[in-house]
């Protein structure tokens, strides 16, 4: 363990104020408590936080900090759930957002080069705008940042086809501690000299160093799509249905689940297209030509008719949002249910989500609370939601040990505790049954060759 | 640098003999000379062969190896075209092909599991007869194998749309120096859990550790697909169809280019369904749906009539094959040319290739010998052959210098000195100049992470 600076001198601070002029250096703590936390809801306070808008400011950071033992905590937007981004040992918080130009958007070359503060939605218009798609698609999508999906790995609805951040990051140039700046990939689709040092900076988290370019793989847009909301009388129809669709050999953009809690949370605060009798549902998209999307969508219909679903509703063009409302109110409505969550994301081979799903309902009985599951069924990553009222007595303490229990049902059913969220500050205390101590040893040691003093993002777990 | 051990003892002999018992090990020296090239025909003598049939048998010889510093060299089928298994350090060949079982083709989950010793067409075969796809396809496909495929990254001629090897893979079960056992991803399509070692091992080369176990994505095998052939006047029109095509909004599952020297070489051998004044010529695959292949080839030959081809020839269902002609017999044909050749796999970003191609030319000309192009233009990887008679006095020293300058063209343009190749021995010089050497001294260190003595696959580049 680095010994680190015990906190910010005044020729610390002179020196940021000096490097990042103007509003570009944060150090009253009103400032900095906005960039305290991510999401999660954890927070720790940062001795400072500056704003570079170039990646020469970055390597005198990163040159200075080295030197001086100073953690480094980059950061965007901060949507994470896991808070990964939170400032645990102090030091300087680095917001990414003035960088947020996009450099290039090349129809010929199907890539697009930017800065890692460009918001994810604002590049996918910036590529719509050319007839071109970008389709990593987070939840966050609309306030999240490419630099920040790919150093969480940012999955997504869409995975399920177009599998997730990873696969789409072609090259990045990034920061390293000491100034070192290094550059892997680039505008090549293919590219096999050098050992895969790109892919290593996806869901890396912010502990190798700090991204500042970005080349990603675009694909043309498809020119339509169309969703279909099934509702089936129970849970096992439900995977019946799933599997279905799959055996017919189709391959949707989506393919997300609701759970019968999930549903009735979501009754509570709207109405549904989808019947009163529905126990679980299914929410598929599919994409592609205009011809491709209709000849879809009867085949996924006549996949699902043997498993006599109560209700299916077909949205597309300007209807076809309305099938959504479902989804997006998803995350509101639990709050009908419990005024606190724990909001996992646990991934499980495809065939075990009936299984993961009756058996955390079965957790929260064992220990008194709601859960509920929805999410991304047809990559097998289900967000799970442990209600509960923090106010009442041991109710924290037993959402705490219905996660315990919840994450071992991941890892014993040939999964994972994190699908999308990674694991920051969270989840850090399961972070070893999963990985062996192997693994853990071994990525410790990678990360001790681009940051040999430990000060990238310092605290969190694998 | 390692002191390897100087040569093989009786001591290790009875060791290997003991543990890879009969035909297990290979000592002869006609046995072991079967195992000292691959298809660059650059040769080592290794000191022994072994053929393992499972991981034990690995743990205990890495165990040993690691102990003893001798030098191991994972091998499959050798079809790599950069010498890359070859035992350029003597030590201990490892083949893999005894360790190729499918273990598992799981339509729900859609994941395969298998040994690394298992040709990429059987596991191809396999995941058909459950109506699933494992989509990369190097044109080695019936004879590599996937474990030689992920420790290459092979790419080929789909990767324009399936991208390449490294998309495919979820996990790998490794067996590290010192018979550590290494388990990284696994059957979860989406897991963020951990710095992303299975990738690390995409493209590794056998540098890291021996692979045991593999996990692949799969998807639903595509019902129908056609190919068009197109022939064009000129290269600027060949290269604005090919844009225009991507401009349509199309992705086809290949997108291949043969140059007019390319032609005239298959023409000597072969009928092909090509005008006789088509002087350059694309090969596009599209596949989906019945219906969704159908419109497609329409709208590409919509796309691709205003640059007035010479010739278009689709062919679908059993005639589908005859269009690939022309493109399969490209590599036996090259040999009309003449008696030996350099043959390379640039990658430039697909707005570049054409003036890659006219340069390459240009290269020939200037070295006083026949350069031709083909390959995947979808993806910018090019093909280039440098064809020279080794007789011949300083057509070999020409070549080279011919090979020198095509390098610095790919890096110049913003590629790569290799898209699927890899390195090994036959590009080993020209990989300091496009990956610098912070990114190497990087690399080096990872790689000392995983084998501190350096005894896996010793003496090549990355």
């Amino acid at each position: 363990m680095t010994n680190f600076a015990p906190s910010l001198t005044s020729a610390h601070a002179s020196f940021l104020s000096d490097l990042f002029p103007g509003d570009g250096c944060v150090l009253s703590s009103e400032g900095r408590a906005a960039f305290s936390a991510d999401s999660s809801r954890v927070h720790a306070m940062p001795w400072a936080v500056v704003r570079p808008e170039g990646r020469a400011q970055v390597e005198e950071l990163l040159r200075w900090a080295d030197a001086e033992r100073v953690p480094v905590y980059p950061r965007a937007r901060g949507t994470g759930q896991a808070g990964n981004v939170v400032p645990v040992h102090g030091g300087v918080v680095v917001s990414l957002l003035r960088m947020n130009r996009i450099l290039d958007v090349s129809a010929d070359d199907f890539v697009a080069v930017l800065e890692p503060g460009v918001v994810t939605a604002d590049l996918q218009a910036a590529c719509a705008a050319e007839g071109l798609f970008y389709p990593p698609d987070p939840a966050s999508v609309k306030i999240s940042t490419v630099g920040g999906n790919i150093s969480t790995c940012a999955g997504g609805l869409r995975a399920v086809k177009y599998g997730v951040t990873r696969d789409w990051v072609l090259g990045v140039e990034a920061v390293l501690p000491g100034g070192r700046v290094l550059r892997c990939g680039g505008r090549s689709h293919k590219d096999v000299v050098g050992l895969d040092l790109t892919r290593l900076f996806v869901g890396a988290g912010g502990k190798l160093g700090l991204l500042t370019e970005l080349t990603v793989k675009l694909v043309p847009l498809p020119e339509a799509s169309a969703s279909i909301l099934v509702g089936f009388a129970d849970l096992e129809s439900c995977m019946e249905g799933a599997r279905a669709v799959f055996r017919a050999g189709l391959l949707p953009a989506a393919c997300e689940f609701m759970d019968e809690i999930t549903l009735g949370a979501v009754r509570r605060i709207d109405d549904i297209p989808l019947a009163d009798d529905a126990r679980a549902a299914l929410l598929f998209m599919v994409d592609g030509t205009e011809g491709g999307v209709r000849a879809e969508t009867d085949r996924l219909r006549a996949a699902i008719e043997p498993l006599k679903p109560v209700s299916v509703e077909v949205g597309t063009g300007e209807a076809e949002e309305a099938v959504w409302t479902v989804r997006r109110r998803v995350s509101p409505a639990t709050y009908q249910l419990a005024p606190d969550k724990v909001a996992e994301d646990i991934a499980v081979p495809r065939s075990r989500v009936g299984e993961a799903v009756e058996r955390s309902h079965a957790i929260g009985r064992e220990h008194g609370l709601t859960v509920l599951c929805y999410g991304h069924l047809g990559d097998g990553n289900l967000h799970v939601s442990i209600m509960h009222d923090a106010s009442v007595e041991d109710q924290v303490e037993r959402a705490h040990r219905a996660k315990e229990a919840l994450f071992r049902l991941a890892i014993e059913l040939g999964g994972t505790i994190s699908g999308e969220h990674g694991t920051g500050l969270t989840k850090a205390e399961f972070v070893p049954e999963q990985l062996g101590a192997e693994a853990i040893e071994l990525m410790d040691a990678v990360k001790k060759n681009f940051d040999p003093n430990g000060i990238m993002n310092p605290g969190k777990a694998w």
